[in-house]
């Protein structure tokens, strides 16, 4: 069989970058084209060095990709320009990584986006991509829409408590750290390093845009409308993404009976683990890899408890996903080309 | 006049260095005795470098410091080593920086520093010296207990809303982030830098040592016992501590009504700080300065609030605190020799 | 008598920031004007919330500063930018933070610095600023340009050698490290977070625009031409520059015999500081003070020597050298405001 | 066929981890074993939880390994400790990450690493495998001492300009900068997140313990004995090591015939990479890989060029190139299990 041809739209991001870092070593991939609308004509080795070694196209104008001559395409392209674009492709599986098939309800991205959904026909069909909740939806799929990267996290955390009502659909409180590689690879003071290094601090308080995909997912597993509390950092890191979440216990629940649901539900998952009781969830644990880790602990306010998850946000939270994705939707093997172990230190 | 003649005892540890150097440029301070056990005969600059171009005491045991020719004890030492040291000075004013004095209540402190308390006939007497609180108290006191880093940082953000009845002290929830200097300069695998960089995870989870003092100190302000959650991070970064706290509000409160009330009862601290409408505190505006800054926000859940404050761990949160605490007990101005901007980047 | 009236020009800039920071505490400056074309109009806290617990002038475009009633000016602007407008002030004492001052020679200015020099007719009379060896021309001189940061370390470790003839004027090998602060708070991809962070590299290799600087005062101090090899890296740090020289050791030379030519120099400097034999300068001995440390040590290769230097680029490197020089020239304490202890961890 | 049996000796160092990472990935390989004295008994995953979804053997003592049951032994022990077990094996292919089997001089390895060898008999067999030039002696060897880091970037920088005769071997002069990982797990003040980060040094002045290999090697380049000039530098990153080589060029060369040379030499290689012109080596490009990049550029000195390298120092420069040589050992591809590209950010 010939190997899949893909294309990656929007790889002069970090996103894209890493998408291409995985599907290098993916047995099964074939990068037949790149597209990065402001860098057309330059090669890859040119804006990411760290390619010198390798052979990949030079990058084109996403528009000028030939779509019928490719199998799936990844976009990292930026919502709204993503919809534009995507919305006009019929040959191929499409994996998105922007935000803009992830809501469902073209309302709240209007709110959350700032402006009219450009494809909203789509929306019904796109499949919401957090793959171990999505199996059964994503072989044959045209159009999976990979989830933000705080939420992958916190729905791995969160989703099989809410599942089995262990946990209660009020007052999630969401406490959430993440390296400076998920504000993208854009000139920003905010991004330079003598801003960053040394230093932390919250951002996006009460607005962050991730919140309606959040609620909208655990709303969808508490079968009950779902308001979070969610106070996102920056930490100066360029990997790496941890969430605490102080969740409400079922009556008669402690974090063991949490503990107990979490091993169950991921016993036999290649990328989601249970980690031993007490044990923190660490960054450094996935850094590189598409593990995820999760734990659940006692909270010190009785009837309370700590659901901790960390990943690495450009691989569990965004690129590793996209392919873990893809393996499924294409009959894959689900951790073809994901089974690096984790870069530590 | 001459002027105050102090000992550092512990000056090994990050805590008494930093004191060290803000008792160097302090116009009322000269060090006159400076004690580190494990490295007793040594001189400063042998074991921190960054003090070859200054003329300090060499290091001695703690016990064979002359107190009676000092004005000034700080205590930099270990729990327990500390009390049982300080408990036999009578002649100086002391002011520690250790544990030991910051609960009232002996028991507590054997249930959470593992041992019976050494010098409970002290407990009483000691002055919990959260400067902006306690200058009443402070004035001639004998025994001062500088607050722990996480509770000062807590109680800046949330005495003065607890004390008006803003907030109400039922599941203030805490999320921390802290800088490894907080951990100190003992060897721990933990504290490596390839175990510590490019990576975040939380600690303490459900049983932090310094949730006991948080929880007295905000049950004063309340005026009614109080439990909280709270999950620390170590973050990779020398100096800094961040926390942002959610409070349910009072009926009819808004996160504006904080901001109203932390407005008044700052405006005319020279240490603490309320930043614009929506500017998020970071750790990067206090770095190596002894200010705070706060601020409050709307959370996304109705009925509660954000607040959020960050410090300098080892200046407002312990060394600079201390002498603020000094130049308020011996009628020196506050900012005395405090008043450094601070570095940044 | 009254308060040095100071105006600091290129406000918006790490080192006019930390030119902010040092004359805030300066007990004879009063900062009276603040200049930041593109940012004129705003707070200093607007663009530098560090600053936000002081009182400071709000920002206005250079043009706008009544250099009449202000007593010193320090430029912190581009090089170009600053001769033009500096070029225009006759009535204070100008401190000229620029590279525009520091070459004696248009001819190589323009060579370096890609144009012709907007005011050449200058040149002759600025001093160059390195204090510690410009101590007889700074009372009185009317422009002062302080030398950059990497000539600042290499001459701190070279001048008195070559001076006194105990090494040669040949083959002078510079490797150095900078923090990324040296190079501004400029949107540039390279100064990204996710570029610099867990990460090393050398620029500038062979072409840097510090060597004519570095040659033209070696020279001064060897009495013959002096051409150099420079290997400028950039490090994942804010702050600190250090440089290892290979150097050639005259006849019955020995880095025995170079350690004592510096003690000798050294010796009542309070801001140049020779280490115990042995110990190696390091950036964190001097972060964010205007000390500088050097040493000598014993190359491998007979007949060599390696001299090693540490700053803080932004304080000896720059801003603190800037008030150093001001101290001089206007008859005030060499010290004066520059005596906060270095700030480690 | 089955697969390769491994044992690795010393699994509880960064180093032993860093082939634990390799050895999953690799198609041929089984961890059959792992030993680390201190940590025997325990599993992988409580000193290492990164590696936590993984199924690997318990570490035992190294001497309870069964080498009889293994094909091939690597060894991660500190040196000494490391000859003094590997010398009593003789059933497995030994590939030696420790200094012991690198120097081919007894009396040398005395005088560096302070005391006799422990197994000379066995210096002149081992094959000293830089894999690029140790290709012929390779295959079928009993014993291979894998480079030390700083030797591995050193080498391939260096070795064909000398073996060409394009550079003199005097007075090499080699600047380096090494992450932290480079200086194990250990416990050392030294090695503290706060003492590291936000901070550089240089260490081992004059007598770092690499120096005598280089020589070694590079007087096996250019027929002649060889005495360099070697300053390591620290710097705050887990990975990565550079160097940049000031060398002599022989007569009537510049710095593009040592491009040609390096161009022609590495054209086929898989793993060494020169860069384009005037493009400078960076860590960040090879991060996790087993990739070098080298490049050559006129130093403003006539007569001299700067020839510098970036590897990873745990995998070329420890890790992969211990499984690159064991590919070619045994006969199997070079680049298998190593193809993993850089990770970046």
């Amino acid at each position: 069989m010939s190997k899949i041809r893909a294309a990656i739209l929007g790889a002069s991001g970090y996103t894209g970058a890493d998408l291409v870092r995985l599907a290098l070593t993916h047995p099964e991939i074939e990068i037949t084209a790149l597209a990065a609308g402001s860098k057309a004509g330059q090669s890859m080795a040119a804006i990411w060095p760290h390619f010198t070694p390798y052979a990949l196209p030079p990058l084109t104008a996403a528009e000028a990709v030939d779509f019928a001559a490719v199998d799936v395409v990844f976009g990292c392209l930026p919502h709204a320009a993503s919809a534009r674009l995507l919305g006009t492709i019929n040959e191929a599986t499409i994996i998105d990584l922007s935000a803009d098939f992830r809501l469902r309800d073209a309302a709240t991205y209007a709110e959350w986006y700032g402006g009219e959904h450009p494809a909203p026909h789509l929306l019904e069909s796109a499949v919401y991509g957090l793959t171990e909740f999505a199996r059964s939806e994503l072989p044959g799929a045209q159009l999976i829409a990979c989830p933000g990267c705080y939420p992958t996290a916190v729905l791995l955390a969160l989703t099989p408590l809410l599942e089995s009502g262990l946990i209660g659909a009020e007052r999630i409180t969401i406490n959430a750290l993440s390296g400076v590689s998920g504000s993208g690879r854009g000139l920003k003071e905010a991004n330079l390093f003598a801003e960053v290094a040394e230093a932390v601090h919250p951002y996006g308080l009460g607005h962050h845009r991730h919140m309606p995909e959040i609620e909208q997912q655990l709303a969808l597993a508490a079968g009950a409308p779902v308001t979070i509390s969610f106070t996102p950092h920056l930490v100066p890191i360029n990997r790496g993404e941890l969430v605490t979440c102080i969740v409400e216990l079922a009556e008669g629940q402690t974090h063991l009976s949490l503990r107990a649901a979490l091993a169950d539900r991921y016993a036999h998952e290649p990328f989601v683990h249970l980690l031993p009781e007490g044990q923190a969830p660490a960054t450094r644990m996935v850094r590189g890899s598409n593990h995820a880790v999760v734990n659940a602990f006692a909270d010190r306010i009785p009837g309370r408890a700590i659901v901790a998850a960390a990943i690495d946000n450009l691989v569990k939270g965004s690129s590793g996903q996209a392919i873990q994705n893809m393996n499924v939707a294409l009959g894959l093997p689900e951790t073809m080309g994901l089974e690096a172990a984790p870069l530590f230190p």
